[in-house]
């Protein structure tokens, strides 16, 4: 189970990445105790100053609670599927000791998500625990979500989350609207009010 | 394309989840000119009275423009895998001809709408197109849409027709904010603002 | 999480389905103070007396720890895909409250245990989660599992459940070379001594 | 390898079903010294007289070399998922000791070739091999065939047999066309002249 | 509907996979009045002259009626998965404004036909149909085409095509009857006497 | 029939991969008379001393009576995805003329692995006949057996070449229970004492 993990260890390819796939599952894991790092694999400067993306996310996991996140310097969209980058990948899993990871989806279709999802599935191989959260880049008839967290109470906290994202406003994704409607389409599919998706990379229970 | 096509029959288990998966699609290929078919397997007689929800149908296929729809007499919960049931099925199309056939997807939980999906690849063999449509019994991870229709601006004629069923009002996915908030989903995973998922059995474009 | 639901309802087709497919993880969450309710379809009574198989179920159950068992009267082999079956499950889960279910896989080539997987998709749609486990009869290239439970320590137990059946002693896979092996190889999948392996059909985390 | 089988059972829902999925294989493996059984699941008396049907597959496993063919007696068209139908599958394989099964895929839009797929996956549990033939209405995007038998040469051998069923020569597919078309297609898939292709269920080489 | 649309963008890696995979859609595309642009990923220049290659396929467009082709430069055999040419295929979309994309397929075995089929996964995601075509390079078991366009008289238009590439005229595949074969075969799976089939990644009906 | 090949070329990413995925069917096919060919891709110089690494497995191949094995120089980790690699591959079908492939999948976790099973693909068009073995990193979810070689009576000898490599041997999977189990295992799926599983990429008989 996600929120009695004691550490869970969050990879986004971009800031705003995490916030929009598993902001309400880490805000409740955080409230319920577990540890949670967040590691954003870029800088996300790509259209945008990476000093202001930074700011940005670093305001968000504020507001999520998570006091230990970190931005590896990628470059944005353009994320090499590399030894280099599954290296430091597993330098988090070794410093961290995660007991569950939360990631991207290999069946989206932004590279760069897709490509974190495959070196996570190569450099969190000993992690128990893998769960790919959805964006609004997954393949509709790809992304396949088995694994069901209830955000019910938490999806104000999530959009305030995602509303530090200041430079990214005109996304359709990060409206106040979409993000309530994503919570409660995904909740109905499993009788709650509101819930993020993951599909199920491994799931050991120990 | 189901709006350029002359002659739909959407075919459905149970009053009502023609409706529900369908509902914004046929509005608006009524409204484009194509001539809508509506048959139900059963009246849906299992908890309410089959009277009730044959009235409850009918009101709401007017509202959607609908003026041909059929009631057969298969038992509620029920439907048998049978032959007879396929040509049942088969009759409608020797009878009606038509081009697309809109009906139940075999990836659902509903004993009932996952036969409807079977008995309607073997009957509609010949028919060009066949799309699935979503329910609320869909499994998450196994319905795969990969055909969408934008239905912006049909959305409160389809919560018109869907509150037809005071019957059914108790169920939650019958609600106005249920209907809204399915359509934006689908929507904004194609980049529009309301849509209905459909995946593709076959669609042959002529 | 498994261990830490308060009710678990565990169905299988036959005496002894649910020893070989969840023996491990029953233990361990009666262990853990869960409830665990186990449920059997049939009597098993088309190759052996029936009241042989539920002895030796009941006597396996108690050393799981179970104490909460029933055995409906389904013809064995002939399980019927119908309302009536559905119903007698539905009415389990509206008795017992079960946060979990832990049954069979549709991607199972015995024709019950197929059976039993359509019916708990439909009878238990309102329970939150449902894990499928692995029988000797899944089907190698379509059981797809992504969800395992360490039973590192409880493989004698399990197998000391499984030995109770002594009127199938001649089938393979009840031996305790079978049992090891089992657990070892689903184990290794994941850096584990010992584990079974689910299909994740739904899981809602709440 | 099918050729190198020393008995083969082919298992098809009609007369002409066997022909159609598997005639080359089967020719090409007679002259290579195999045993071959066909098994024809009904008569096929829906539409024409059973006599003249199994006069006609009579004819036609002749001119393929087959010497043992049987025919049951489920009704055409609905072909019951029962025990009974697996228990009679089984007596052949107990009888005959087959190598391997070529049988109908389950992912077929025929009730009758699914329902006969399921029986056999049931059935022929303890035969090392299950190959899954293709008929002209298995799904398009569904059928996924790997295993591949060249029949360079015996497309014309597999013609003279369909050409056997006289009384149903108005399907297209029995015309000469479509038989060195589909052989054609899939040689082309596997750089031959023609070939004959199957998904594979089960293949264990001993 | 393909064929209504008013703008299809083609995109395939080396000059004559756009003929092969599409011929026939794009040729009656344009007789119904769609304004066609043909994008070539690399002007094929690994085995032969690329001015010959380039000659060629524009020789065969102007056989199908289309006006706008276009030859990028990224190297034969090593088309890079890279942003820059994501970058380059948004380019086409902003500058053309498509309807539709009709692209390869990730199901190919050849490397470059699978980048493209990525690429433009990102690259077109505001575009609101992409449909991904069969090459003689497809993984049988894995490209699952369920799109089909009637191309019944439009089959020796396609060859007249295939032929322009006299360089390539060794490869099987752009033989005739290679051509009439698989328009048939993909014909007779949906009831018509030719078709070219397209596996459906994304498809919405505006 | 692998057995049945005259020529075998199997390719491992590393030294140790090919005696891992399919040692016992290797063994068993030069006992029947088989030529076998292993190619590592690295030297697998990551960790430990290339020199080492390449002496172990010759000394493995020999256990398993290969007499003819070759040691590429990509780079350990980090195989490319590019047109050398193929080419490289090319170069061993076009110089031994192998009759069946035994490979990667391309549904395993490390990024090696995977990329071979991709090149592999591409290389081996066409080669009749291409399976892909099993590893220690294979994604439980996703990597689908249905091809199975008996390799009861050598697992020791398989043992015996996984004990060559010395320099591994803190790898669980490398222990002699490990060896066992897996053949167990995939024996107890299709009903042998021990076997190997592989996965059809592509099987033609001729």
């Amino acid at each position: 189970m996600v929120f009695s993990s004691s550490v869970i260890l969050a990879v986004g390819a971009h800031p705003d990445d995490i916030e929009l796939g598993a902001g309400g599952t880490i805000y409740k894991a955080v409230q319920a105790g577990s540890r949670v790092i967040a590691l954003y694999m870029t800088k996300g400067g790509k259209t945008t100053d990476s000093n202001v993306r930074m700011q940005e996310s670093t305001k968000a996991m504020k507001i999520l609670g998570v006091n230990y996140f970190f931005f590896e310097n990628f470059p944005d969209t353009e994320i090499p599927n590399s030894f280099e980058a599954i290296n430091r990948l597993e330098h988090y899993a070794t410093e961290h000791k995660p007991d569950i990871i939360l990631t991207h989806s290999v069946n989206d279709t932004h590279q760069d998500h897709r490509t974190v999802g495959w070196l996570a599935m190569a450099a969190f191989r000993n992690v128990p625990k893998i769960l790919a959260f959805e964006t609004p880049r997954v393949r509709p008839a790809n992304f396949l979500p088995a694994y069901f967290v209830n955000i019910t109470g938490c999806v104000d906290k999530k959009f305030e989350a995602l509303r530090c994202h200041a430079s990214q406003k005109e996304k359709r994704y990060l409206a106040y609207e979409s993000t309530v409607n994503l919570a409660s389409f995904r909740g109905s599919q499993v009788g709650v009010e509101a819930a993020e998706a993951y599909e199920v990379v491994k799931f050991l229970e120990i």
